[in-house]
């Protein structure tokens, strides 16, 4: 269990500053999507966590819950999850506990509430809780110490209290019902803080307390804090600041930060304050945030690989914070493998061990499949006619002026720079390269683009390669692997037909460190039954880009067919010593007629679409002589 | 489970002559030891299996059940148990086979049994069995397919039976019961013996057939066979060929071999035969069974590493041929590791796992120490007076001029020549070493010297050093160690107080190995738990050592005084492209007053003993002050 508590006492210890950002809920279903994106990209912040404001009433409740998790599973952030009392029955706070349990999530923020419209004093909903401290002695008794609870501070006022000594003993009382930490209202004025601070430690408050930062991004916005229910003390000094400016978006921001900032080493350097809360209400404040964390300089390097504990991110959802085995298919699909992985009753710590009990999800289950519409996509990857447009698709995104592709949903990595030409060569002749990773042999654990896990090791890979072959080639492709006795390899097409040349069924781990005083750890690894449910997503994936075009159309026949018949075979070159090794197997070989379109290619009418159905194909595995195609096509013979 | 039967099909396929030997259970203590050192000593020689005799009638049964036990456990030997029906009850059968089943033996040579000295004819046991074949189906019908049960085959003559058609039939019907592959007696006419097989096939019999080779030690042994209940057709030409030289005994070895060797090729050329079954009835056939086997050419390279799958030799006991992660401690015991962790519910593979589950037997309950007489052991390592004593041991040993000490069983490796200065001039200076490997950056897994695995793979190997330091140099030490991050060590003393910069309880993988196609294997592991039972174990060898001398003497006094106060101390240099880095922690280290007795160097009066006990003695842990002994001592300071 990660509580936050324990985080604020290391980054007390270490004398290095933290921050969190807090999130709530959106109102629409691309808000939400949007948020996500938002939180990936923070997370490259590295918080140490993030909150998930408390939404109350149905959808909303309902859909803090569902950030909860996807923060904590998918994004591998660790989250606080808010949790109001007085408008809530008990059954609705026992559902929400559970899903935050269920979710991994072992940090709750609990709060009074939001005051009602229809009535003038807080009242609990019958058999409810009427204060945060009566929520917190629950779920301290319910859940024991699973959970680290917070309470808000409030330093300058209350919605309906301005008795600071009463708002200082309330909190007290909360803190002795069993909350761990303290989070505060939003302030301008440092030194009214800082004395409200020692109030609270003179009465016993010992527990950590975390300043909630509002970082500014209009004029508009910052004096409206002046004011309104939760209004707190502007210093005169920052309205002087601000006066002059306030007409000029820009000036207001960097003035913003300035004082913000200005604010924020104050309160570090009063040896109270270790760690800063930064509310992040609107989309605008990710920008206003960023500037401040960065005038700091508090910003973690996220390019130390003691920030990477495995080559890929970590999930933090139930049970899966020990997850360190991983297929190597997912690279650029994180968020569905983590989706597909969700009902495993254990994750693969130290091996992949029996493969063929983790099932996979069944893709519709989880939501596989492209997300965005039909006209995105078609302005994204165009309209291709000819093998020739998709291979140019792929040149593209090798070289990193495509973000994403079917089969991938991030900008290539910098990892893959000492192989892009041989893998833009390779798209350029229509061998589609869809995953990759070059061979490691024993660079330090801190090498700035391969390194992970802890200090003074050394990681290694095993050349990858993962492409899509057209049946004109596969059987050459196939011979060549065959006589080298360093390559392993999966070959598969849409009908399942699989070839492979492993020695038995067990993984074949391709990305493995050596650290000091440790077991080798083994986070990626190629394996049979993980490679055919990534086979599953993969034709998938191609289908539902075939379908963002319509049915009779040349790029739907093209797709469609790619699919139908084209290879996925990923590749293994089992001695790491070797960089290029794999790539020497497609030498002069290439797609024949690359830039004719499919018709003409295969001499065949467009054919009708009957149902939406696919043409039925005849796909025999291999051989060479089962194909109807031409003979492969070899450069130069 | 390992079928002989399979492994005979394996052979016919490689082409490859495979070989047996065959053992029976001694009569007295000492020549069950001996027996299992022969054992151990064949184990070099290759062989697919072992056969282990029935010795009808209590003892004898049980110590067949032992043999087979400690063969398939300890050994690591491929075992078939033979086992005989007509003189056993059932129950006695069933018990049997229970206990074959739990030492991990799937092969049983089902026989009729001698004939019993009483009666004229054969019977059956009341509620036993009366043939062979009623055992064989018995077997069969209770244990299904687990074991490969093999019949035994008379090619010229059964005690009561010449009849040689009808035995033909016999074995039919045995083979048609259930049994697998079939056993012959011995013989020396191979036509004679080829004819017979033609017979067995033109009968229907197509299970592999093995024949009994008795390889030539005396004349009087060879004569013998030649007459007796079982006697054989000898050739004219081997009498003729042994006659002229039947009073020199090394005359008829060497002739014996070349005819046996003649007659084996025989067997191998004509097709029918691809393995050799050797009964090894005394311990002369030792030698004679090894010239025959050399003169054939048919020894596998042991050196090569396709026949070494692991670092060390793997149990076949019981759940444990999937073992593979072991403790480095025991390297040199290797039989105390399998004794004390028999009870085991499952047995690492692929990773450790938790440490804490896999509990050490307690010493006691597995016999642990030395098994030899006090006269023995001061025999071999005299009555040493002073640490210079023990020390010229060690480097005695390190030399390879002492093939043992109460901690290593066998003679030093040769894996340890590349460090073998650097450990003799430690021992030099009274820095005892027990165990160690040297750093191995990835050399291929077909390496002479390290290697291990399947082909086209790499190895690794951290330094490791293991040492019995003096409480004067401890704390300088750990200094220094702690100094350098890539160290990572354990200390502990015979009271248990334990020092360790591990991070963590997790285990440090010290050998492991990367090949293509499959996870890394890291058969070798340093971790806190089977550190501390190795501690045990070595402080108990210790004591006995001690007690192999009176108890006044000076000697016992010594070697009680190096128990009581010396540190054992393991170091794992974490970065293994550093060969030597272990080493210089202890440069201008040594013990003082080397050569003085224990007396003169403590200034005490040669203590009473009283009880036997040892001397009370205050064992403060560390830190270099709370020691009586002299300072550090620093050569050249």
């Amino acid at each position: 269990m990660v509580h936050i508590s324990n985080r604020l006492h290391e980054a007390e210890k270490s004398q290095k500053p933290t921050f969190s950002f807090e999130f709530f809920p959106p109102k629409t279903a691309q808000g939400i999507q949007n948020l996500y994106d938002r939180m990936d990209r923070m997370h490259g912040f590295g918080p140490t966590y993030i909150d998930v404001t408390w939404g109350a009433g149905g959808r909303s409740a309902h859909l803090t819950c569902e950030m909860v998790k996807t923060a904590q599973t998918a994004l591998g952030l660790e989250t606080c999850m808010h949790l109001t009392c007085t408008d809530m029955p008990k059954s609705k706070i026992d559902e929400a506990l559970k899903v935050a349990y269920a979710s991994g999530c072992t940090n709750i923020l609990a709060l009074r509430g939001d005051p009602p419209r229809e009535h003038d004093k807080w009242e609990a909903t019958s058999g409810g809780f009427r204060y945060a401290k009566d929520l917190v002695r629950y779920i301290r008794q319910e859940y024991k110490d699973h959970f680290d609870i917070g309470v808000a501070g409030y330093s300058e006022r209350c919605e309906d209290n301005e008795d600071v000594d009463q708002l200082v003993q309330h909190l007290k009382e909360k803190v002795d019902a069993g909350s761990t930490f303290v989070v505060t209202q939003m302030f301008y004025d440092v030194d009214l803080f800082l004395e409200w601070v020692r109030k609270c430690r003179q009465a016993g408050i010992t527990v950590p307390i975390i300043p909630g930062i509002m970082p500014i991004s209009t004029y508009a916005a910052f004096v409206r804090r002046a004011n309104g229910p939760m209004r707190c003390h502007v210093p005169q000094t920052w309205l002087d600041a601000m006066e002059p400016i306030k007409n000029d978006d820009v000036e207001v921001r960097e003035q913003g930060k300035n004082l913000v900032a200005e604010m924020c080493r104050k309160l570090l350097e009063s040896g109270e304050i270790h760690h800063l809360h930064f509310h992040s209400y609107t989309m605008n404040l990710e920008k206003a945030t960023r500037m401040v964390i960065e005038e700091l300089g508090i910003m973690p390097d996220m390019e130390s690989p003691i920030e990477k504990p495995l080559p890929w991110r970590q999930s933090l959802g139930l049970k899966r914070r020990e997850e360190n085995v991983r297929p190597i298919f997912w690279r650029n699909k994180t968020r569905s493998y983590v989706a597909r992985t969700q009902d495993w009753d254990e994750f693969p710590n130290g091996r992949w061990g029996d493969s063929r009990s983790p099932a996979f999800g069944e893709l519709d289950a989880y939501g596989i499949g492209l997300k965005g519409s039909n006209e995105h996509y078609r302005k994204l990857w165009g309209e291709p006619q000819a093998i020739k447009d998709i291979s140019n698709l792929f040149v593209k995104y090798m070289e990193g002026k495509l973000d994403s592709l079917p089969w991938s949903e991030q900008p290539i990595t910098m990892e893959a720079n000492i192989i892009r030409d041989d893998l833009v060569e390779l798209n350029r002749r229509g061998i589609l390269t869809i995953n990759s990773q070059p061979a490691v042999n024993g660079v330090k654990s801190s090498d700035k683009t391969h390194g992970w896990g802890p200090r003074n090791g050394y990681v290694y890979q095993k050349a990858y390669l993962e492409v899509l072959v057209s049946p004109e080639l596969i059987s050459e492709v196939i011979t060549r692997i065959e006589r080298d006795p360093d390559m392993t390899y999966y070959a598969v097409n849409k009908n399942a037909d699989l070839k492979t040349n492993a020695p038995g069924d067990g993984p074949n781990a391709v990305t493995w460190g050596v650290f000091p005083g440790k077991e080798i750890v083994q986070p990626t690894i190629v394996e049979t039954i993980s490679f055919l449910a990534w086979k599953d997503e993969f034709f998938r994936l191609g289908q539902d880009w075939a379908e963002c075009h319509t049915s009779a159309s040349p790029t739907r026949y093209l797709i469609e067919d790619l699919m139908d018949t084209w290879y996925l075979v990923n590749i293994v070159h089992n001695d790491f010593h070797e960089t290029r090794g794999i790539f020497h197997l497609f030498d002069e070989l290439a797609v024949k007629d690359l830039d004719k379109p499919l018709h003409e290619v295969k001499d065949l009418p467009l054919r009708p679409k009957v149902n939406g159905s696919s043409l039925k194909k005849e796909v025999t595995f291999m051989n060479g002589d089962a194909h109807q195609e031409a003979p492969v096509a070899v450069n130069g013979n």
